[in-house]
């Protein structure tokens, strides 16, 4: 028997538009007791994604809804504080979708070990993690870009947009960042080395994007939708592409907002938009870890964290980030 | 000299919504004379296509507008009269965008020989010439359909989607066709081989697609857009493809139709939609169209043409195609 309590936080109503506090409940639980070819994990670091909007909700999509009273679905980073998996120990640190919560049973078969000598052991929810992995597949897989051509990228102080402009300039591309403060804007271009930025808060958007691209957009690696989709989407070049990685502008609309149709672009500059999901590419996921890792060994790549302490602040965070609060990839550290 | 006159179909101004006869007009010039290395060309067929709506616009496109008082653009078929081209001679059958008019002077760079031996010569503006040529490069480029997927059509009895169909069978796809009226529908199955049709008129659109399409929607190639483009954007498979050649429910629209947005469908699904333009792959266009005429040979492809008599029926003609009013591809025999 494990001595203490888990604390998680489980999902306590659908959410109607933005989450509120009380659709979340945090409940206390025995620790639970790894059976056999198990283990159990004790949560450092819980990552916050938009992702998890879509999961509150019982819309169809590509995974199924959490459950009213189950928790919160999420990747964490943690210990493996008993095992009797054979390919895992006490003390090794994992990385798996084990959910809001501060102990978790694991079979195993999703987790994934971090070398904590590689980088900080958070950076497997970030840029060594899913979002990393989102930047690299969505924009070298999806986008595929061309040196010399022109990559915009919405919310791109965020964990994924944040990546995909650096992995563009290492590509040899143009890298435009649209972002929500005139902060996270010379973040992008004084820190990560992005061409330019747009504050789609602020800006008129057409004059600033017709001045960040003047040769155009190629690329368009999407994470926000709406309107600010529409606002590039006036300035594609012939054969664009767009990669369509998130929708954060729609996930807490109660009905789907109309727009005028944007079929015509589409066929007159015989653009590709492709809705694309991480996991679609997981059987190149280790390739594609060394590669980051390599690029940030180099100093290549640079990642900002927004961290936040105690599983207690997981929903006041994660609804922040929703509404673009954050700078960095959101975390929640866990005692 | 050449004896008597040239009869042209000019455009006279330019339409607001639905075309009206009064935005065209036949004038009546010399038959112009071939000068150094080119030829005469008098017309036998003129086809008329829904491309040429978007021309008559002077909205930003893949292709220059028709000024005011230019004659209209559009692919014929006629007869070499005289020429001092090296390459063509009198009686030579030929085809070339030479425009709404009984006589052309063709400097033979973009005039294609048509064998007359192979098919009827009207053939070269349908099956064996753009439209085939647009069916054949959207679906197998585009669309990229797999054997035992289904491919839904829309305007399918239309010179493209008649094609589009025909080529899914050949390719083991289960074939679906959207056409405008029973008549239209019956021909689709009855003649041309289609697994099924709904006619979009009449039908409750998603119950008719459910009952066609019962594994769901892998390729769709569309032709119209809007509100059919939406229902069948909901039936859609994961990893679809939308090869989007045309939108002729958009073309007389004097502002964009709004509608909800179509973006989380395609992240959800992981849908790509591709815009595409035939004359991007036209570096193929012989090979597409010996296998075109293949096929046709073997009595594996089908087609039904839609004749008007007379240049100054073209309007009319034109005018009705936008409206759904043909069956068949629709050509101008000029006697």
């Amino acid at each position: 028997m494990t001595a203490g309590k888990n604390r998680q936080i489980v999902l306590a109503a659908r959410p109607v538009g933005l989450p509120k506090a009380e659709d979340f409940r945090l409940v206390e639980t025995p620790v639970p007791e790894p059976g056999p070819g198990e283990m159990l994990v004790r949560a450092r670091w819980l990552s916050l994604d938009p992702y998890m909007r879509g999961r509150m909700s019982d819309a169809p999509s590509y995974a199924r809804p959490v459950a009213i009273g189950e928790v919160m679905v999420g990747a964490v980073v943690g210990e493996v504080v008993r095992s009797s998996h054979p390919d895992f120990a006490a003390g090794d640190v994992v990385e798996e979708r084990l959910g809001w919560q501060e102990y978790a049973i694991s079979r195993g078969r999703e987790a994934r070990k971090v070398d904590p000598t590689l980088a900080p052991i958070s950076t497997a929810l970030g840029i060594l993690g899913m979002p990393g992995l989102t930047a690299y597949f969505g924009l070298l897989e999806v986008g595929r870009p061309r040196p010399g051509e022109t990559v915009v990228v919405s919310a791109a102080a965020g964990a994924v947009g944040a990546v995909v402009g650096q992995i563009a300039k290492i590509g040899g591309c143009r890298a435009v960042g649209l972002a929500g403060s005139k902060a996270k804007v010379d973040y992008l271009v004084g820190e990560l080395g992005f061409d330019a930025g747009v504050d789609y808060k602020t800006a008129d958007l057409h004059a600033a994007l017709a001045v960040a691209c003047p040769r155009g957009v190629d690329v368009y690696f999407d994470n926000v939708g709406g309107r600010i989709t529409e606002a590039v989407s006036r300035h594609v070049n012939p054969f664009a592409r767009v990669a369509v990685c998130g929708l954060i502008s729609q996930y807490n609309l109660e009905k789907p907002e109309l727009a005028p149709r944007n079929e015509r672009f589409v066929l007159v500059n015989r653009v590709r938009i492709q809705g694309f999901i991480v996991s679609d590419f997981y059987a190149r996921r280790d390739e594609a870890l060394r590669q980051l890792a390599e690029w940030l060994r180099q100093g290549r790549l640079k990642y900002r964290e927004d961290v936040v302490d105690g599983l207690e602040k997981a929903p006041a965070a994660f609804i922040g980030m929703l509404q673009g609060k954050n700078f960095g990839k959101q975390l929640v550290r866990i005692a």
